[in-house]
């Protein structure tokens, strides 16, 4: 028997790194378990996580920490998605023997422009490497980010030669007609979609997709969560104008360094501002603007204590 | 003391995949003999080597595999730059502790639009973490692939901060009008330039550069470094006409399926053919067509035996 599909809202869990530059595996732990209590579920490993900036032999342990934490693998999926397809079978494969809801893959993002067929050996080739029947992957397009995109037609053929394994996608392409379509030609048949920024989760679920993995979910987890729950409520219309208030405060900085300022202020914990390279952590200024914006517009983190349990 | 910079013309060597999907050190360390032995570097682990395809345990193993094969470090410029910085160091390590001249170094290429403070860091943490005075760093600047490029300004930083240890650069944009920039700004302070194709190999020499590191020196590697040695002569820009002609042959196809095939029809060995997803090799037509059309031209691999040695 296998367990019921994942869906809401996930965070691609931002990744506390260490005076040493090493990942925080307590403090990421931490925030995860927070995440949870507010009902999101954990795309750890993803773009906001900075995934890529960590070596596989990290992204390993720290999946294995926080499992270990008690971090729920059902409610995670963790992004494996590599250049190098030996890589993205291995840390696919240890997601699914540690009990997780699924895997969110990247297509390998080095070389630009190559085939369809390229990309579709890319993926059999992982599945066929991982052979396991629990396995089941949601599809990462982001071309702003990638380069690299899943086209309709590499979906239906996907989806014809591996059904159940292919169980959905992240569009982050910010093109509503793209998920549109994605909808309209795979949603109802046990392709679940979800959008990229909890910006199209109205029309997401009205249209039938499943929920959404946003970056701003770190940091507003419980009104997203709520549009989520409440999609069909008469009031949806006010509490999607009101996430989208919170994110574009978020937007008029790198997004990855505003959520870690963010949670370093709401936790107290200032060292969640570190970033690893090439990415670099707000400056003062930015900082102070971020934390005014906010504080102004009535952002709150409940209950978030980020640090480390000791 | 130290040894004399690398210059010349470098291979970025491809690299042949077994039947399994791994790579073959056998086949591979064989035709770096015969680079070699036509008097061409080893830029093993480029673009063109699919190195990004190879996880860093490929990678690692692959480069000590050819060192104890009698490969010599001293012709060997591997490219070590990975989107984990963790990654990039420890691929740069191992490179100098084998005595390998140089490495050829992408910056982090996941993120978009990043920063030069970023870029700055990355390669800063990089030579850090490294710590060695036998470390030479040539940047790898491919726009075109990695999305993320070395701006001149970043150069400048870089050469202030860790003179010697950052010793060039590949310029793989295409655009003379860039290389001749890096050039004329810092060409005269022991900052060698690479041009990242024989097109432009006379018109570097010409204004100051050192060779050039090219998809093609893996096939004509002896005409390309009769130009490189013979640049003065009066008769090197028929030399520079001949290799294009060469180069467009093969520009006609996808660049790294279309050398293995090559490589695959000139040794006798069909096992060369094989690339890594998301890669393609070409079709039995374009296949013919490529063969046909390089025999047309009077084009030879002399003396190449790229099977292994058994």
């Amino acid at each position: 028997m296998t367990n019921p599909r994942i869906s809401g809202v996930l965070a691609p869990v931002v990744t506390p790194f260490g005076a040493d530059g090493a990942p925080d595996a307590e403090r990421l732990a931490r925030h995860c378990q927070w995440l949870v209590s507010q009902n999101v579920g954990l795309a750890v490993f993803g773009t906001n996580s900075e995934a890529n900036s960590m070596s596989l032999d990290e992204r390993l342990d720290l999946l294995e920490r926080l499992v270990a934490a008690g971090v729920p693998p059902a409610r995670m999926m963790p992004g494996t998605g590599c250049c190098a397809i030996t890589d993205t079978a291995r840390l696919t494969a240890r997601a699914v023997n540690l009990g997780c809801a699924g895997v969110l893959m990247l297509p390998p993002f080095y070389y630009k422009g190559v085939s369809e067929e390229g990309l579709y050996r890319s993926y059999a080739s992982v599945i066929e490497k991982v052979g396991d029947a629990r396995l089941r992957i949601y599809l990462y397009h982001i071309p702003p980010v990638a380069q690299v995109g899943i086209s309709l037609t590499l979906i239906e053929r996907l989806l014809k030669a591996y059904p159940g394994t292919v169980a959905g996608i992240k569009d982050s392409s910010g093109d509503w007609s793209n998920t549109k379509a994605m909808l309209e030609r795979f949603g109802t048949g046990g392709f679940d979609v979800f959008v990229g920024s909890e910006s199209f989760l109205l029309a997401n679920m009205r249209s039938g997709g499943v929920g959404c993995i946003s970056a701003t979910a770190n940091v507003n987890p419980g009104p997203i969560d709520r549009l989520f729950r409440e999609w069909q409520s008469p009031r949806a219309e006010e509490m999607q104008a009101a996430l989208d208030v919170t994110r574009a405060i978020f937007q008029r900085h790198p997004m990855i360094a505003a959520l870690k300022c963010a949670i370093a202020r709401w936790s107290g914990d200032p060292e969640w501002t570190r970033v690893r390279p090439p990415l670099v952590e707000l400056d003062t200024a930015a900082s102070d603007a971020l934390v005014t914006a906010l504080e102004a517009s009535g952002f709150d983190m409940p209950n978030l204590r980020a640090g480390p349990t000791t």
